[in-house]
């Protein structure tokens, strides 16, 4: 499939079919037809849409999307084309159409991140016998080249962690109860007012579409394969406005966060990668504290970059269409002056760790009896399992005996910081474990 | 020099002369060496350097730089192996070496921006004539993918306009000013000892290394060449603690900008780019006024993607490295799977604007005859150049009489904006012009 490289590099013409004709698609049809001669400069190739599968061909649609480009046959257009952009989403009918696209020697280009978690390895399979690509941008934040960073800019470079706000629609309800004092249910009821938010709001507000991301940002991350079963996941359905007062009080905001984490044994952790998806109480001043509305932000650290960020809109027809369109230039170029996307890279084959692993902060409220030994007696249980105290801080006092104090830890395995609740639980000057939040972010 | 497709990834071995072993270049040669493995895994190729071209031989260096390695015999480094990485900086000797290393065949990664900036075209047809890679990610905001971002993120999406930090060291300076109070040149000494300015800091100070990066933004973003030549400069050593004050009093950080926008005449501005670096007050809210110390970020404005910010560190040893060794692993793994790195795209071809045309908002502060009328006088001046008022704001009265008055206009062009505040000098209610000041940043 590697083409010679070719002298006249406007020259080739290839064909290219849509499956899906959403918000997405009709963007990127709209724009392939209105700027057909910038993409042909830009890859090499005149690019002609030969055909939009669409389950109901009659249906009302944008005029972007040209009528006799429909079809319901959506194997034709999957076969029948150089390029193949997915953009129907889920598992199936997509993952046969996309299997079937590599077989007849298409390259393929999808934002599709739920398919990817759960069949990736297939998918590059697939690409890697074709000899043709596979792209896939669209699938973690929109227009920000996330999985191009991971990709191939951090190339050079050992990726350590990678902290991300990949959920515009968990990031918008936590928004608007931070900043509008909102319940759970009236920020969920403005962000389906605003589209932002499905009528069936489970798989965002669950973290499940961002535990999707999760996975996908680890394997690039780590060079290790990582599926959907790998990502711990809790969403936000349970935080409340009273959460949001108390992150308020830590000088914190609560956001939803994707994580895929490098730990060592070196730091007093096993040796693999923890991948989560969790709220987690975020320090203002962090960069991520200020990643407002339906905003996207990704935090990489590596060991010779230090830290990168990267911000904006991570959904949205027009901004999925510039990441489509992205790797479907890529894609282009490569027919034209050949070369190949990345292949599949799972040569570090780390192992993946459980819940108990994951190295986090804790913020643990308690409420303790305010007599003298009581915060020796606390530090004890702590030092016993080997976890630092970082702060503790008197919040309030509930009457003349008692008090209620707020400990944040320096970073430990999970299963280390629980056993130390345990233990709080079990020490007599302790009454109540009030609360227990992730701090993430140093 | 497209390679076939292998089936065994890691059978290829490429050689690896560095010209420059300073604080990159050290940093460089030790990942390749320590991490040889990975690269493997990463690049398909076996990675070996071979030479270390530098002035001195008999320096002492840092071992992570092999002694028998060393060599002042740039030439033969430069011709004699599959990748060369060129660190020296500067125009020559380093250009006459790089087009001996792509006659010799050889792919080049560098950082060096002034050269990219004065001879890029040249660069590239020597790479194209060769049919190996030019690469350069290192050469705009160290490990900070702008490079790529722009060059393929951006393919499938029109760039509006680039608004970046790119300067480190001034960027620190006017940091230190704001945050500190200090004067510029307390601060350029703070920044000597740390080691982010040169003893001769003429070329940060002056915008001059901003300018490179300018023109290398401003090409990619819009496909026309730009050289150093086509951008307008205007460095920091005129800013006085007072600027800053009055640009708190504002609302607003003083940033040193690396500008690159698309005018179209619709706007009411000329058909073309407007390419500049110069300071400009940013409000507090906005995201490139919180980019503190030594950091660089660059805010991309595209027709789809809306705006993408990137974030990170932007100079130092192995920040720099991480870039070039992305660049290395994709030049390596185009020699064993074939492909290519992006050729110059020229193909738009935009006039580049003068200073004139630049559209920008202007901040004016006047000393003013505080008596009816005079509002209205001079938003008859402004009316007459066809400006719109965003605010205007009474500053401070000075005596009865007379009073401070600031105006912040709406964008406009740089020509018809001088004109208003020439119409300003002229209007007998305006006692002086006290100031004028670009504002940057929507």
């Amino acid at each position: 499939m590697v083409q010679p490289q070719s002298s006249a590099p406007s020259s080739r013409a290839l064909t290219v079919g849509v499956l899906g004709a959403g918000t997405v698609g009709t963007q990127v049809i709209r724009l392939l037809t209105e700027q057909a001669e910038e993409f042909a400069a830009r890859s090499g190739a005149l690019l002609t849409v030969t055909g939009v599968a669409v389950r109901d061909v009659e249906a009302p649609r944008d005029p972007a999307v040209p009528r006799e480009l429909l079809t319901d046959d959506a194997t034709a257009v999957a076969t029948g084309n150089d390029l193949v952009i997915e953009l129907i989403g889920g598992i199936e009918p997509a993952r046969t159409l996309i299997l079937a696209a590599f077989k007849a020697g298409a390259s393929v280009i999808t934002g599709n991140k739920a398919l990817i978690a759960a069949h990736g390895p297939e998918l590059y399979a697939a690409a890697a016998a074709a000899g043709t690509d596979f792209y896939y941008e669209a699938a973690v934040a929109g227009a920000i080249p996330v999985v191009y960073a991971l990709r191939e800019s951090m190339a050079g470079d050992r990726v350590t962690s990678v902290l991300g706000i990949v959920n515009g629609t968990t990031n918008y309800i936590l928004d608007e109860m931070s900043t509008k004092g909102l319940s759970f249910e009236r920020a969920l009821a403005a962000a389906q007012e605003l589209g932002y938010a499905e009528a069936d709001p489970t798989a965002d507000v669950e973290g499940l579409d961002a535990a999707a991301k999760a996975a996908i940002i680890a394997s690039l991350a780590f060079h290790t394969r990582v599926g959907l079963d790998d990502v711990t996941v809790e969403g936000i359905r349970e935080i409340t406005s009273q959460d949001i007062r108390e992150a308020h009080a830590s000088g914190c905001e609560l956001k939803l966060l994707a994580i895929a984490q490098r730990c060592r044994p070196e730091a007093g952790a096993a040796e693999g990668i923890s991948v989560r998806v969790h709220p987690a109480l975020v320090p203002t001043d962090h960069p991520l504290a200020s990643v407002h509305g339906a905003f996207n932000a990704v935090l990489v650290e590596a060991e010779s970059a230090g830290r990168l960020m990267f911000y904006g809109q991570g959904a949205g027809g027009a901004p999925t269409a510039s990441a489509v369109l992205s790797d479907v230039v890529a894609a282009a170029a490569h027919r034209v002056h050949g070369g190949q996307a990345p292949r599949e890279s799972t040569y570090a084959a780390l192992p993946i760790l459980g819940p108990g692993a994951a190295v986090t902060r804790y913020q643990i409220q308690l409420l303790v009896d305010d007599a003298p030994g009581s915060l020796a007696a606390m530090a004890g249980v702590f030092a016993d399992h080997a976890v630092s105290i970082n702060s503790v801080r008197q919040s309030a006092y509930v009457s003349q005996e008692q008090a209620v104090v707020t400990i944040v830890t320096h970073p430990a395995p999970v299963s280390r910081l629980d056993a130390a609740v345990e233990g709080l639980g079990a020490c007599e000057r302790v009454l109540e474990v009030v609360s227990i939040r992730r701090v993430e972010g140093e």
